[in-house]
């Protein structure tokens, strides 16, 4: 594992290629470095420049005063071999390479690439990439990577054969104010692969969820046995293109993989656990899921819901996705006569017909007692009760109402965050937060304040239920594998 | 059609059940009606109070000095058939039954709904309800619903037999600056139908695409007949709930009503050109994507991107919904070669590597012209180049800088539109418009000033993908109508 190190949390770099041009990557990378805060020592290369963003620049690796944990190599295709051999020369263990033009480009790329793997296996250099974006490790500070993305340090880790997906990612999850352990964009994969960086997160104590796209597999076999071990210790969510043909000949173009059959990976799926989802929302949303919720022990669920379509929207996602939309005893019925309007329908989903906060938290609580139900959808959230006043607000009345606002639902969130927790039942919560009469930028306030509570909500009915599903998929497998 | 115009566009309303209590539907109501600028003359009815809201309040309706065009009912329902015979006593021919507490919560209810119903008849009264949330006209800016949401004037429609369904589409449309031309809950649909208001935005020139949230048809026949007349003028998107027993179940208890078999549903759908889809999100997406573009003539679609892992999972969910990722000529790929770097991947989807915002536009421009394709899916707008300098930014610099972008946006999309009508062709966008480290919160702000261009941009590869598989499917229907 030593390799890991020197990758995720090196005590110096290189940067070889840096550039004091703002178009070219061995300049942005080098800003993304130094913004992003990284304490190790920096060593930009580049054979006629001085300095570099106020950092001294080294004509070669050669004259680098040590020998450094880590080298991030940019320079084009032609120069690569030679870079490689440097490394070597240096006593390097670890390098990613960024630079595109390789495999995916067929016939004389693929030579190039084979070429600089037989040299680094040579030297004892492990590679990530070629045609990567890099590699992020917040708790290090370190943003060795192609776009301007910081997320904080956290315990989402992210696996990507794409540096635009992993991006997407990671910008979603800094918007909403969760965290990442690890992310690394893998490339063409020359030398480390997408199962070697699994292994790794699955014994990383940083990382409690591991999110992965991918698009081919370099080692099959060995990516089944690592999974499979993985899934023992923590979720391994995956998105897995090529489903078709279009998409297999666009990941042929893309990093030159090869998809595979695509019922070969299902079956992959259901023998190791992986839990596969279909596109970038369900990875993020399934893996809020799993960071924010206890395991469900079973598919029946109960739903509240504050609004009557939106219950029946998210009945009907359960029961197409398997879950099960539980009866109600008559015992649970007669608690919920006890404090709901006379006139209240007496079936799951629990429509509460616009009621309070207050009553919504003792529904909750109800029906994640019940013990014929797993896991409780909740839809809505009310809204504080706020009157827009025809009068116009000054700036420190409306600041004031911001944060009733922001810590009414913080409070709210807690609440059913300790109840999830006391019957050690999933709550998953569904809700709109935006108000666009009122204060229409709040939801994402909203959303970062409760995240640092490690909670989440989602927008919408079926999104709650896709991820319910998800993690009941994960817990059935854990019990069958048992 | 005369009641439609009461209802949609009267002179004068009265709110029977008119409140003082900010918790009671009867205040809030009037407030909305205040507040959303009504400009016709409104009467509240209370008879104990002498004004709400600055309003004067007649005791009964007999007192009002004309015959209202409107009533809103919001009295509870042992009040509702005296509310509904003085209407009718009142000379008044439209009404909107607010209150709930009718057939969805049983017998006794179902008696009393039929009671109105018999009294409405003989009394020339036409209702929209019970159990809705109202109706809002934005072009007369009536706002006479439940939720505090005021959408400006569009080319959106929305029919709902639910109220909190609607009040989550207005939101959003309100919050990315769509506007709403006609809405109206209808509940439970003791009179008034789904296919009634339906028929009347078919026919309606404010409206350019009809939204509906539907649990259950009161007359199938009539819904069949009208919905294939609808359709040969404007898109009819449709989300039919009660897919599932689960979700059946949960639309009997919301508004009473029989889903049927979901396979009947379905072939009503192929054969009346409606376009179904399965959540709030697509039925938003895909009304944006009709409201925004030209019809596909066929399913042939040509892709861009600005990354590969994007290009990859679009081509994947384009031929997984049946739309043909078509082969570039060697005509075309000429004409690419010619601008994009030496090592492009020769391939659809087009990858541009993260290239610039003018290279993007000619590629599109270059997919657009090529017969063999009836859409372009264009994938990631350039950021423009703002490099985050560590120097902090001093308030007019920062919001110059914003102004530029926003402004970069405008007019990036309104190349793209130029090329769409141009070549008569959808160019449907997905693309991150979010920026966590520079301005996080202009999302929003793009999307509305590119909304005042009728441009929409989506957020994910999948997303464009069906919206114009919807689109496709519509385009064929029509085909095959002729």
């Amino acid at each position: 594992m030593t390799e890991f190190n020197k990758f995720f949390a090196p005590d110096s770099l290189a940067l070889i290629g840096a550039s004091n041009d703002p178009r070219k990557w061995g300049f942005r990378i080098l800003g993304n470095i130094i913004l992003g805060g990284y304490q190790g020592r920096v060593y930009p290369i580049n054979p006629t420049k001085e300095e570099i963003l106020g950092k001294k620049v080294y004509k070669s690796l050669a004259d680098v005063p040590e020998s450094p944990d880590l080298a991030v190599i940019v320079v084009p295709p032609p120069a690569i071999v030679d870079a490689v051999k440097d490394c070597i020369d240096k006593g390097i263990k670890a390098a990613v390479v960024i630079t595109a033009g390789f495999a995916e480009i067929g016939e004389r790329g693929a030579a190039l690439q084979a070429e600089i793997v037989v040299e680094a296996k040579k030297g004892g250099l492990r590679l990530i990439g070629p045609n990567c974006f890099g590699l992020v490790s917040p708790y290090q500070k370190l943003y060795s990577q192609m776009p301007p993305v910081y997320p904080p340090a956290g315990s989402l880790a992210l696996v990507s054969q794409s540096g635009n997906v992993g991006a997407t990612i990671a910008r979603r999850a800094m918007l909403l104010n969760f965290g990442i352990s690890r992310m690394v964009s893998t490339g063409n994969e020359a030398d480390l692969h997408t199962e070697d960086f699994m292994e790794f997160l699955g014994t990383d104590d940083k990382t409690k969820v591991i999110l992965s796209y991918v698009e081919g597999f370099k080692n099959g076999r060995r990516f089944f046995e690592v999974a499979k071990e993985v899934t023992k210790r923590k979720p391994l969510i995956m998105i897995k293109v090529g489903e078709t043909e279009a998409g297999a000949s666009a990941a042929r173009s893309h990093t030159a993989s090869l998809s595979g059959a695509d019922n070969v990976f299902e079956g992959i799926c259901r023998q190791t656990g992986i839990v596969r989802v279909h596109n970038i929302n369900e990875l993020m949303n399934v893996g809020y899921g799993f960071l924010c919720n206890p395991l469900p022990k079973g598919r029946r669920v109960a739903i509240t819901t504050l609004g009557g379509g939106w219950g029946v929207l998210a009945a009907d996602a359960c029961a197409k996705l398997g879950l099960q939309v539980v009866k109600l005893s008559e015992e649970v019925l007669k608690e919920l006569d006890s404090f709901l309007p006379g006139w209240w329908t007496r079936n799951n989903p629990v429509d509460l017909v616009a009621g309070d906060a207050d009553v919504q938290i003792r529904v909750i609580e109800t029906l994640a007692r019940y013990e014929q139900a797993d896991s409780v959808i909740a839809l809505g959230v009310p809204f504080p009760m706020i009157w827009r006043s025809p009068m116009p607000l000054t700036e420190d009345e409306r600041k004031k109402k911001i944060q009733d606002v922001i810590d009414h639902y913080v409070r709210v969130f807690q609440q059913i965050k300790d109840i999830s927790v006391r019957y050690d039942k999933p709550v998953i919560i569904a809700a709109e937060l935006f108000f666009p009469t009122v204060f229409s930028h709040l939801e994402r306030e909203i959303k970062c304040a409760i995240a640092a509570n490690n909670s989440f909500c989602y927008t919408m009915p079926d999104e709650a239920a896709m991820v319910l599903r998800s993690m009941v998929r994960y817990s059935e497998y854990l019990k069958r594998a048992e």
